[in-house]
């Protein structure tokens, strides 16, 4: 890390902080400007970089602190520079030469219903079905999902179809049955940082698709990327899915930057999912197109599971909520 | 609800829309302007209205619905006009006419600093000793915590001194113990949408802290609350920690806003956590006044675990990171 | 618009919100709920919405106003649905069935190196040449710009090559002549609520390329687009070019949705700035091919000024700054 | 500045980067570490050196740059560490010991109403009396002020009532009349980053008031008000009106950190405008008290034009738009 000293600080202050970090296995090396002094601290490997700038930061003669390297290592592209491919199944590879299309309900209500959906949307291309079981509701007044019934109802239609599935874990509880009915287990926006489930879904033997938290920084999704990693688990898929602004028009405003930056920071595919990401049924077309023009390597869209109520939109209707 | 319709509705679409809501136990009201057409809808008690709302949405003739009730009702300040007092433990009641501190470190290292802290701001005000035993860091790297062994520390610290003690729950799993030895279970920012774990923490027996997410609306704040408190546990204390904006000089922005929206929205206290909302020392303490004078019943400060390696600062040094 | 009114509303404030909507020319219809009580206003077509919203809003027994119309009218959807299309010159109109370029330097330096690159993009495939030579920077110890001699190179390098030109126009005081040279106006991301100017170039007999404030909504971009409209020029092209968001590994964060989001609210064409809607040259290519993916009319890049300086990358690099 | 180069960066490609920079009159200075390259460059003092930044960050083998010294100057704290207090009439003096309140109609409307409110404000413990002659409009359609005449009619009030006056000047061609009639020239949100009007009121021999963009970082408005401090006018105040963030219960999201941030970084004067930092009159008075507790020198409140509309809330009724 680089610490920039304030112009304030004394001979004094900057020996307490060389002797500090020395004790702590750095190297230190001083620049004196005529302005600025500025100290670069090679850290120890063993060392807490982050808690160990954190506490720099407080101190009174210390301006800012500047992270050098990046915080994560297993994801990182110089890691693994020719790129992952994640395989889910025969012929279905996530990261390869393929697009690949996500599509289905937000949430299973029945397998009939489940059923017409996975046919329409392999008919049209998709090669992966989508479903929730475990339904994150804003309120808890709303329908929370079928749980294990409709897991398995989704492992039938996707055993039926021939499709791969995929459906969102949200407790750690539930991680081992997902990863036994489910193809990819999906961490969903709002459990980006639930770091308890990061590690659960990092010991299981099947792919996980990450959602970037709507909140979250490109380098914060690849820090809870680098848990599920280094606990053992490098399948791992992004999904970008819209980020919080001021913009209300659209429910987040999907961060398209974050295609090709995902790409050049790290060595995982990335899937757009252009329903979350605008939240308007009328742009999901549009952004999906954009999210595979920047490189993605696959789309995920909501279908609505009430076409017959969707009127004349029928199965274009893309549903947007905020899971 | 209030349905408003694209000029381009029909009255077929109008009537499809009508007919629809009417099934499901709707009552129907219909305003046909000049340029627009608007429809009330009243909802049945027992509907699902944010799932019906959002699939009004994707009609291809609605332009917008605007809900018009507001989607939570225990911490809804028309339940409990009089303002909840949310007692700790004798002497200590927050929300009622004393402003309350709670003070520690961000992370439990060992016992005896633990120690020497709590004396420390006992003696500056404090009533309430904070301290995490499992931390969230956002490098799977960093320094997990001490996880039980500091929730004993903590226990036995807070009775040596007197003190009430808070700390953080990540785990549905934790739920159960952590309310065993602390007087308040904290959910963290990051944790404000796990659904599973306010299920949990709303079936405990003990007070609860609900950190805003760093990404949340002050609406999906209330709805976090709703889940608590509609799981059987109304003793609920609000705490604003600062959201994520384009601004890097601070860590976050400290929404003071909030602080008086949260009161006129709700009945419940609430908490300003300035060192999180800054993110740097030397504003946690303008900014915890502030916090106080818009009206919050207390304040939480982090006192930095190593007194002696922050050099002169000792204890007024405030550490921030993103607990 | 519709006003929700407090559940604590009584009838006598009802009364008089009604009384005085009356007075002010707007037809009243209320709705009583079980636990709101509504009413709708239609204003009277010469009554100034805005103003009056807002004092509704002030009221004490009002919880919200909800408008309905949009607030702008002539750059509409509605108002010409065939959508427009924006001639430039003799073979380049902006809004068809092609896809345009602009490219060049952020800022002229001199006109020679003006012409090398006009002579670079042109053979690229770009028809509209950009340069600035009123330059908004950000600190006023940086490069002002070479003002009226790089607006007279700029038309000389445009009347050489056969291109058009683009310019950025900061002051009232600088249209006329800047309408003169250039063949399109271009009003900066800093200057799309700068009312005094937008009149000014609504005033002007060329073309107006308006860039989208970084913090503005769709809907405020709409309602400045609408200011130069009303005063007389309805030759406007909207531009893209990201907005403020938190997060930092890209300077702005290109709104994808917003482009098929004024499309479906505007009939005027679009053209995407990914150069500073990225902030990074390595992401401006995948975020350009994006923009037209998602419907834009054309892009807008930046070529680097000083290509012999920008050592291997040459005429690849595209810099990023805040105009 | 300091260079971080990337992993992949040659030396041959350290060599170019140093020698351009030695070309441009820049000491440096390199680190070799392990994983990581890093140049320190100290800028020759005639240098553009935000200009030469983004030309390095474009190079291809260039990670990232970090600027190291503040980019203003006479605004600095280091300028001036014994804080600016600018006077603006006798007996009226702001960041001093004495708090000033700013308050009056957002928009004049005619000089009756104007003097009743000014003689309310004034009994209420107000000094400075505001009033917008020149208004910015979001709608090309609502009221633009009544200008000229509007102007006047303050400072015949002002004079009337002893109380200094303060309104917006929008325009460059508008300052030199603002100037003779007003005791402070108010620039709004909108236009702080306008910089040929910033010119003009460096020029100006009036105090001036600068709002933060709504847009803008703290770092930003420093160099706005470097823009007039360089231009010949340090008569400053600075004033917080609020930031656009997620939150949609709010107008604005007051940035409180700001105060206390601002005055850690310059020696102007702050003014806490609560009434656009909130948008719900509601939230202005706690939040102009929190603004005070975090250490501003005043507060701007707005107080309503039309009492009699405003029904029983009268004076105290507050309104919220976006001036």
């Amino acid at each position: 890390m680089i610490i920039v000293l304030k112009s304030s600080a004394t001979d004094e202050d900057l020996k307490h902080l060389t002797e500090g970090l020395k004790e702590r296995g750095y190297g230190v090396h001083i620049s004196k400007g005529v302005e600025k002094t500025i100290v670069g601290a090679i850290g120890a490997p063993d060392s807490d970089k982050e808690l160990i700038a954190q506490q720099i930061e407080t101190y009174h003669f210390v301006e800012k602190v500047v992270p050098i390297l990046k915080p994560y290592k297993m994801v990182n592209i110089d890691f693994r520079p020719e790129r992952s491919i994640v395989k889910i199944k025969d012929g279905v590879e996530i990261g390869g030469t393929q697009i690949h299309v996500m599509a289905g309900p937000c949430c299973i209500e029945n397998e009939e219903m489940l059923l017409d959906i996975a046919i329409a949307v392999k008919k049209a291309g998709a090669t992966i079905l989508r479903g929730g079981a475990f339904k994150p509701s804003t309120s808890p007044y709303s329908f929370q999902g079928l749980e294990y019934d409709g897991l398995q109802m989704l492992a039938r239609v996707g055993k039926e179809t021939g499709m791969a599935v995929i459906t969102e874990a949200m407790a750690v509880n539930d991680v081992e049955v997902i990863a036994a009915y489910a193809d990819i287990i999906q961490i969903g926006t709002r459990s980006m940082q639930n770091y308890p489930l990061l590690k659960e879904v990092g010991q299981a033997k099947k792919p996980v698709m990450l959602k970037r938290g709507m909140w979250a920084t490109i380098e914060e999704w690849m820090q809870a990327a680098e848990y599920i990693a280094s606990h053992g688990n490098l399948e791992i898929i992004l999904c970008e899915r819209g980020i919080r602004t001021f913009e209300t028009y659209t429910r987040n405003t999907f961060d398209i930057n974050a295609i090709p930056a995902a790409k050049e920071l790290s060595h995982l595919p990335i899937i757009g999912d252009s329903a979350h990401g605008t939240g308007k049924w009328t742009l999901v077309r549009p952004v999906a197109k954009a999210a595979v023009a920047a490189g993605a390597d696959g789309i995920m869209v909501e279908v609505h599971p009430h076409p017959s109520h969707a009127y004349k939109d029928g199965f274009q209707s893309l549903r947007s909520d905020d899971a």
